[in-house]
């Protein structure tokens, strides 16, 4: 039935059409409705007085690079651990980024930079938009491998929408603090993403069990992700932070969390390893969790100490989940989990989440000086205490978990629509349903390409 | 013949030879003519009364490392997806990049930046010189696994030369503007490439045929390159640009471009595909054609819509030219095109020369305001109107193409000579001819080592 | 042996405990006298009166992001060049450098930036860690293959303590001038490893002399590494000068001098090769040296001739030095060195101190102006004449050389204590020990892994 002509005709059309469909909406709204901000427009920034060196562009751009780095090539080769999905993962995360960026550009300037009817864009739309797009990336890995390119399109659609209400409720409507996305993109990615694939759920998976492994250069290229992750995680905390102490404080935090976070997956990946051996598995993914972790309390006082002490405990939370959590996950609960979100963003995710409660719960006065303004601008106008706004960095979390999985059950309903054509049981991680892939080498080239004429006349 | 001791001793003492000539030559002219500029020289950056953070340094070195990063990591790796020359494809990268950067610094500071005799370097030039180095490598893509590293140097000798006065030529005689160097870097490069090729255009390339594909991990590699370049394009287009406004306008532009240009890459590759399936040659390449095309309008009020259109209709172009001209460039023209650079470069290139004529003309007082001085001083300063700038833009274009084409015919003239030893015509693509490769694996690797010794001897 | 159940125990456990042990007690060290500083600080900051874009984050941090990178993609990567051991290269650098950045934080705290008992912390203490962190992984790559991980964590312990004092020694008493570390991180870094690894000499490591080569793919993993550390490498010699001038010339001195190391690698690599071919280990080595070659005098006036004569000379030494130097240091010396790093950091780490005392003594008022301060503060105070200046560079060699060559012993005596299990002569070189290795394949995956439990059961 995978070679029948109806649906060969079907997905050669339906994936062209989406995208030129998804485009021209796009476009035509960016005509509509998106203008330069003050700073990028040549008639309006030079209309005041500013020197070029006060555009926000030499503020905020070298972190923007570094998060643009993590979302494209972080996020990529992170998921092409695959033995057989590497185009796939490499590919759709750079076909849903090119999307998502446009349409998070519309719905979040619809939420947060309407000016006149205007949506106005620079340097900090830009990185607001690849946030979006992180999110949307931590939701394909819960189904990376069981997915067509169009489904992901039309789960990037929802998902970019959602996530600019949640985004609203929580940053405007409710005044919480989320620099770093601990609850808006990791917690919300996350469970949207396990929730749709709940409803998705396959219990024919095994089929495919034998792609679900890594080779060996395929974990190297896997690594590339995971490094350049590490590296820049800094700048991702810090992008849309108060300039100043504030940026500064953030990437520090970050760093030391991402130390800590590192040496735990170490630790507790030999601890529970097979003969005491590391799994690659838990230090490509786990030791990342030191930067979830502090997402939201990054640029608070959190202190080096603290910083520490959070990246630790996530990377071990994160570790164990991957040993143990993970196939009781499936077992248990029906919840197919390709790249192991649920440990290195959910778990993560709701733990900086409280993290954030507590450290903003400690906010006092002494502790942030003139600069509680900066963090808490709330607290420090005396329109609450520290402890209600710990109260609503909680609530946050709880509308965060509400929105992330009404959203990702709609989602999964929405992929279950029957034209949309998902890979078959016994085709998943597998590049070849979607991309003309040669072999490993020269000789194998010609024989897969052999085989899988014979695969398709079947 | 291959392996005759005369042209083995040639081919040993060949490469050496030339490079340590070309590095004595450049070396020779740096302690004559280049200088410090004020802004690295220590005793004149202090004896004015500027503070430190007004050096240009902290306005341009973001954007210059991310430029370099594309030159070296995104090339080089672009070039990796051949299944056997990826040594070739990133060494010769990092080679030509190296001689190319001291010898444009001299070139180009002959024509832009010479004072009382002196060529000053700073970041500016290092920027410049690295954009040059671009042109030389997209000039390799077209002649890729089809020559030695004695002649690409040569090539870069000429090319380089070429480069420096078209841009001299157009920026500073015509007065056009092309930042990004939609027509400085991407027409020249690709077209200056292309009838190179064509001068050294081999009727038996058949016999090498089989090598001219990728492999599965080959290319993952290639897709580094891909994304690198994807993410980075924001910077290349403009790290030269005015500060303030001008360098921000055109980083949002390029972002917006690029994601359309991925959207209708990914479109028109699964319309265009057998069985609807996408095809990497596409992603890896048109995918980008959406930087190229706003290398010289970016910088402009091309409007974030005009960026959206612009990248849709380049990685249309793009992607259809992959597919249907090029096979078509062969066959009919005798052009063999490795890299596909007519696609990715010149055609892109072209439009976006052509974009610029129309944005340029669009030109209004009322649009820019006072920015307009910045981005048009001519017009501004009324010593053209903006009819008139966007002919002299058409203009440039053409003088471009024509230094190109006349510079490539020489480039390939130069290149027959025949003492260059190129690669004979069943040894394309194949990197043993210039480096030691092991195998693939372990065993292979004792095994091709066995059956080269073998090949030279016969 | 290797597969006997006590071992088996001690490894599972050994790994994890030390990590414990050593986060525990950083951790707690931190909690005790890590503080943020004035310029992370939200109190401190915000008592000042000054502007956001005063924060020193702006003028460091992109530099400090570039050196993260190489530090952790860079040699990383650089060092996954052995066919079995990329787990082990890519996943070990990012575990030391895990642990050296916080340890490093402490021991530099305490003689850099002790504050009323309070280390401070920010971006530049971040850089500073990077260093150290970098001059561990230098040493690591003289062990590479060798050594566990428990042992490479107890050598991360010694010589982060050492070099801390060696820095200290330097730059603090002795007043020498070393921004980019042509002493304190290259040359300490080399001759700590080299000496460690002579202390450790296996006489019969040619047992697994057939997995020290590379196979085709791990050579371009590590061509990642080395575009990367070439690419920032002008980033990685500014990162701690004084800001304008200074970090703007350094980054221009690095450049050429890197360029001019790849074509002299180019020319003496094809040179020596058999049949005129090149050899990837140089490429990937030889051509960075012009980076460390620069480290000490890339700050001072030492015109871009010198930048490039300087560059040249180290890309031959150490071309010379892997094709010559290398068999005779282990037949000879038995002094086994993985990855050359005498030749790639040892040698042009020496050469670059050496430069350094030529160009401090040519030190003029007439050359740097009112720069002299900023580059040879105690010279421009009258304290010091140029020479005397010199004569100090030279003695901060001996010093470094001293501190590198005792504390690699120590290191060696160390890591020789019996239960701290290292690999077998037979199993140098191989992931397996500790990692959970996949195959080239999936047939292959399956192979490996029942090879293997008949390995372990024997």
């Amino acid at each position: 039935m995978a070679g029948s002509p109806r649906r060969a005709a079907g997905r050669r059309l339906q994936l062209p059409l989406l995208c030129l469909l998804l485009q021209g909406a796009t476009a035509i709204l960016f005509a509509v409705f998106v203008r330069y901000n003050p700073e990028t427009d040549a008639a309006v920034w030079h209309s005041g007085n500013r020197s070029s060196s006060d555009n926000e562009f030499y503020f905020r751009y070298p972190s923007f690079q570094d998060v643009h780095v993590m979302v494209c090539v972080g996020f990529g080769f992170l998921m092409a651990f695959l033995q057989r999905y590497g185009f796939s993962s490499v590919g759709f995360t750079f076909l849903l980024a090119a999307f998502a960026l446009q349409w998070s550009t519309l719905i979040q300037g619809f939420f947060h930079s309407l000016h006149g009817g205007h949506i106005h864009v620079g340097v900090q739309s830009m990185i607001n938009a690849d946030f979006c797009a992180a999110a949307v990336l931590i939701s394909f890995g819960a189904v990376l491998g069981k997915t067509g390119p169009a489904q992901l399109l039309l789960m990037a659609l929802l998902e970019v929408l959602l996530f600019g209400v949640n985004e609203f409720v929580l940053l405007s409507l409710l005044g919480v603090k989320d620099a770093g996305g601990s609850m808006t993109i990791h917690t919300f990615g996350a469970y949207f993403g396990l929730v749709l694939s709940r409803v998705l759920y396959r219990p024919q998976l095994e089929k495919s069990q034998h792609r679900l492994g890594s080779v060996y250069h395929s974990d190297l290229f896997a690594m590339i992700g995971t490094i350049f992750l590490w590296t820049f995680w800094p700048s991702f905390n810090s992008a849309p932070t108060m300039l100043g102490d504030g940026q500064h404080r953030t990437t520090l935090n970050t760093y030391y969390s991402l130390t800590a976070s590192t040496l735990s997956t170490f630790a507790l990946s030999a601890l529970v390893g097979e003969h005491g051996r590391l799994d690659m598995v838990h230090i490509q993914n786990a030791a990342l969790a030191g930067g979830v972790v502090v997402g939201t309390s990054g640029e608070m006082m959190l202190t080096p100490f603290g910083a520490l002490a959070a990246g630790f405990l996530a990377g071990t939370v994160s570790t164990l989940g991957y040993k143990f959590f993970t196939p009781v996950l499936e077992a248990k609960f029906k919840l197919q989990d390709t790249c192991g979100v649920h440990n290195l963003h959910g778990m993560p995710g709701v733990l900086g989440a409280l993290l954030g409660v507590l450290v903003a719960q400690l906010a006092t006065h002494e502790a942030y000086g003139d600069g509680l303004g900066s963090v808490f601008p709330l607290v420090a106008e005396g329109q609450r205490s520290a402890t209600s706004q710990a109260m609503y960095q909680l609530f946050g979390l709880l509308v965060t978990l509400t929105f992330a999985s009404v959203g990702g059950g709609l989602g999964g309903l929405l992929l279950r629509l029957p034209f949309l054509d998902p890979p078959p049981d016994s085709q998943c991680y597998e590049d070849r349903i979607y991309w003309e892939v040669p072999g490993e080498r020269e000789d194998e080239a010609q024989g897969s390409l052999r085989a899988e004429e014979t695969d398709t006349r079947a």
